[in-house]
């Protein structure tokens, strides 16, 4: 399913609405307020002002990273998607407003940004290599084509078709074009949103162009900086490009390197290409690209990038808790790409990774209020530390108001305001269900319309239903997921069971069968209390264990369990007991059990002496890793030690 | 005991004459080709050149650190104390020569300092802060006390005194003299030195100026900022100057900040001082720093700064292994302060880890062969990781060559070949013997001679036999250390047991007799191999335990044991098997058990899945931490997984 028919999904799950309503009412309005510099201690963006700028209705100077634009952008999708689920005549008043600005600041060419207008006029594609140009382009598409699935009007949607037929002159294999492409990529798989929503085959064309491209020799990153005369690099970046994901040609690819965000932006485009084009050459470097990243590379949280450091992966197997990046943005680029491997083939480890990101590193970017944000995700805080040391600088111990770069608040807007995009889609031979996120759904299957109505507790509980309304009786597949962490899943279609082993192909069950209104889908998918071990590679796990319930990771945080959370251990026999908690951060299941701590009490002043290992019995208290830091600030850990027994 | 003494201690130590040795025949050597600019591949050092051009004996520029001058008074106090155990008329004649040039160098008020000389002349004293202008002063004038003890001769030592005459003019309380001090302490520890080999008292007087300056508001460094009209600061200096140990007055402080090095050097004068001039205040500031650093701060090698930023202390039990930065320098100013610690106090805590630096965190900084250096000595090593993590890069996974910044290996090399000086002390009571290396001293004792002949096969073994030999009969005291890691120190004297906690004092046995030629002290120190645990605050090491036997810290090498380390665990009931290797590293003692490794044979492909934890029979193999590093490279580490039996 794509955000065309996310207008066929409506969404009334507890976890997920509340955090809907959140975006609507408090992350929409603030990120408005952000945008026209009315946040208090906050660095101002300037970003709607370097628009007036470019369309003349303001004297004043650029202000801002050069792609200040993509916030606007941004916003106006994440508010596209809202208008779907809730309508709302003065929010897209404004939208228009906005929508009609950006058009004042479009050039008579098509082209649009306000970098190059207000600030380096006449330098414009000079400098792909650094400065966004393209990623702001991609973001205008983006948004533009979200607006148009929401409101019917063409005029942004007409804005951007303008912009993109614009680039499509000066990119290209011609003499007089360029064979180049941006440094952070997005113009691609925005370009293929544009193809859907306008069904013109040259934004397909465009976009398979930056992909082919990508990293071929003489290197196009080269031969621009030769252009102007320009021998730097930023500390970051690598002479080889890898920082870019421009080190090979894609299809060479099997290592996922460099800036994480950038990365998932272009696997997505590539998995999204090779399904449309059948290349299947691209389909396989996805297929190594993604075992290297999901087998290799990811954190349990389905965060990615493990270094500051070009905010970039690093090498297999290196995984460290607590100097970690796992940008919220690069999870959400995970969620993105994981959902576009499943237009490609149908097999859960995508559904099972869109899942662990979309449920613990991508919301764990939010405050339960909507009003604070973490960039950095890390797995284990020590707040100290953090505070004192340069390697740790970039692991904020609480949540911010607003970053300088602000990225993730809107990515992550976006991203909730549109998850029913991922819970469904409709396919020639049926539909699938790839998420258990309660909501009603309308989908065309087989030429006639299917109702699809979902509920339950999850992620809290594993019991689903599932109500199949076809407007008339009729043959066609119902598939569902079968989640990976599942031991025991059962299903019942009217009460009568299916045996899950005989129609089960790559971890989506398939039910095949003649569907009549209101037939009933029962999935139960017990929720067992798991200690979850690393691969033994990742040295930084050794000897410790992670725990999960269902697709959520727990932590521990100081709040529950006191100081110098290293000090706790637990076994595989540490008996777990669950139970929600209405008042606890919104409502959440709790893991507690009797654990292991070290005893400290007569420990003395030395600061090494003769092991003497004494731990005494103690009770622990877990609660779900994407809600840490909403408390008290203080501690947190993912991975405790292991006590083996 | 103090160099002045050293020349009555000669070491014939199995373990230290043959580091000696190489100091003498490979490093002194190899050192006067790198300040030659005559090592291929290396960095020029351009060290002697400059002095050549400050003497208006060579046309050029200067070149290298603004403290390269440093490097040359380091090589010359190594050759000193090298000429003091192994005579050599040719070194002493090259010596001769530098010295002659560095006299021809010094102007004609008596400043001396080639960078100020050469590249910017009418600038002295306008930037304490960050020049290192009388920390090369320091150093000149250890060199110049160390080769004056070592020949007699007085040449190098009157150019040093007419610099100190000129530095106390420009310093001091008066109206026209600067209130300042040293962004790099070094100066403060050298007058002292300048004062025992003179006699003079204004040299003491000029140290303790600097001491008591350090910190007063409003800040040195902030006036003499503003009077260069310069508001910068290094990124990793601090607004508060804690970089520098200038936050605050020194009585006043209490836990150990910023620039390790600079901080030993600095609590290494104020032991002194406290000592010569039974300051309390001076005396407390000192033991609470002591306190912090040894028992909040310091890793189980006796290597001390956390981090690379500011090459710095951080906070209390912050002890990375794999991200420290652990100076070799820092840790062989650390045997500095816990000598003069001792001459403030016998204590055996400062002998304890005056000898635990000794044999782990400093020596770790050279090969066997003299002729590659570590100047960050870090506790665990993962080399993929340090080659792809830019928070790792200044871990370097093999010794190099030389540095452009070559402060530790000629520090290394004045360290051995001055190890002697800290063998024994003679004072009004009695003798101590602060450590066991075998060895021929003669001192003075109560108004007569007496030698202490000193065996053992120490650090190997702990079986000690001391002859006392008085020029006549006598009474005094004899008191020796008895390390706080023996557990079962046995000791006789002419083969009777003496009752040690009957003459036991602050961790020293006082002998307290009527000595005659030839009396002999046996002492016993079973060396047990001990699994040692860090304080629980220590999250770094939570469930870890090292190695350790007699004072030795011993580690795991890939060579040894395979690749990730981190897959091995042992027990409180691992038993082990000492050997000892003579064909191996130079001859070592070996630990080899029977411990425990996490299964991974039948791993797959997944990145994580449920806890089951399977290990298997294995046998672990460790080496001395100092040693690490000298065969294939790899991966090592100290701290290992304790599995809780």
């Amino acid at each position: 399913m794509n955000n065309q028919q996310l207008k066929h999904v409506r969404i009334n799950d507890r976890f997920w609405r509340t955090r809907m309503d959140v975006i609507r009412d408090v992350v929409i309005p603030y990120q408005w307020d952000a945008l026209n510099d009315r946040i208090q201690d906050a660095a101002p963006s300037h970003a709607i002002e370097n628009f007036r700028i470019a369309a003349g209705e303001a004297a004043g100077e650029f202000h801002g990273a050069v792609f200040q634009d993509s916030d606007v952008a941004k916003w106006l999708e994440a508010v596209a998607y809202s208008l779907i689920t809730d309508p709302n005549p003065e929010l897209e008043h404004l939208a228009d407003e906005v929508i009609e600005l950006i058009g004042r600041a479009q050039q008579a060419d098509g082209y649009l940004n306000t970098y190059y207008t207000v600030k380096e006029p006449g330098k414009r594609f000079t400098n792909l290599r650094d400065n966004h140009e393209l990623y702001c382009a991609g973001h205008m598409i983006e948004a533009a084509v979200a607006y148009f699935y929401a409101t019917g009007k063409r005029r942004f949607l007409d804005i951007v078709c303008r912009f993109a037929d614009y680039i499509d002159t000066v990119f290209g294999p011609g003499e007089h074009q360029i064979q180049g492409y941006d440094g952070h990529q997005e113009i691609e798989l925005a370009l293929i949103k544009l193809y859907h929503a306008t069904n013109e085959a040259k934004y397909l064309k465009l976009s398979q162009f930056f992909i082919d491209e990508r990293g071929k020799q003489p290197h196009f990153f080269e031969r621009e900086a030769a252009n102007r005369g320009d021998d730097s690099l930023a500390p970051w970046v690598d002479p080889h490009y890898q920082y870019h994901q421009a080190h090979l040609p894609v299809r060479e690819q099997d290592k996922a390197m460099g800036h994480a965000v950038r990365a998932m932006y272009m696997y997505t485009a590539m998995a999204q290409l090779a399904s449309l084009t059948k290349d299947q050459a691209l389909a396989e470097a996805c297929r190594r690209l993604w075992d290297n990243v999901t087998q290799r590379q990811m954190y349990i949280t389905g965060g990615i990038g493990s270094q500051e450091c070009g905010e970039s992966f690093t090498f297999d197997f290196d995984l460290p808790g607590d100097t970690s990046y796992t940008e919220t943005c690069a999870s959400i680029g995970l969620v993105f790409w994981a959902h576009s491997m499943l237009q490609l083939e149908k097999d859960r480890a995508y559904g099972d990774v869109m899942e662990r990101a979309l449920y613990n590193g991508t919301i764990s970017g939010m405050d339960l209020e909507g009003k604070k944000f973490f960039y950095v995700n890390p797995l284990e805080v020590w707040p100290q530390s953090c505070e004192n040391r340069k390697d740790k600088q970039h692991v904020k111990t609480v949540r911010q108001k607003w970053f300088s770069c602000a990225c993730c608040p809107p990515n992550l807007a976006r991203l909730t305001a549109s998850v029913g995009q991922y819970v469904y889609s409709a396919e020639d031979e049926g539909v699938y269900v790839h998420l258990y996120i309660s909501s009603e759904a309308e989908m065309e299957v087989g030429g006639q319309k299917v109702k699809l109505s979902q509920t339950s507790e999850y992620p809290w509980e594993g019991d689903i239903t599932l109500t199949v309304t076809p407007e008339q009786e009729a043959n066609f597949t119902v598939a569902l997921r079968i989640p990976g962490w599942c031991r025991q899943p059962r299903l019942t279609v009217n009460d009568q069971t299916v045996d899950l082993d005989a129609f089960m192909k790559k971890g989506y069950v398939y039910l095949d069968r003649n569907w009549s209104k209101g037939d009933r889908i029962h999935l139960s998918l017990p929720m067992e209390v798991e200690l979850i071990q690393s691969h033994p590679s990742v040295r930084e796990n050794s000897g410790k264990l992670a725990i999960q319930r269902g697709p959520i990771v727990y932590c521990l945080e100081e709040v529950d369990n006191g100081s110098n959370l290293q000090a706790w251990m637990v076994s595989i026999d540490t008996p777990f007991t669950v139970q929600f908690e209405d008042d606890l951060l919104g409502g959440v299941a709790v893991i507690t059990g009797m654990a292991e701590r070290v005893d400290t009490a007569d420990w003395g002043d030395e600061l090494y002496k003769p092991a003497s290992s004494r731990t005494v019995p103690a009770r622990l208290k877990a609660v779900p890793y994407h809600l840490w830091g909403n408390r008290e600030p203080g501690e947190m850990v993912v991975w405790i030690r292991e006590k083996h027994s």
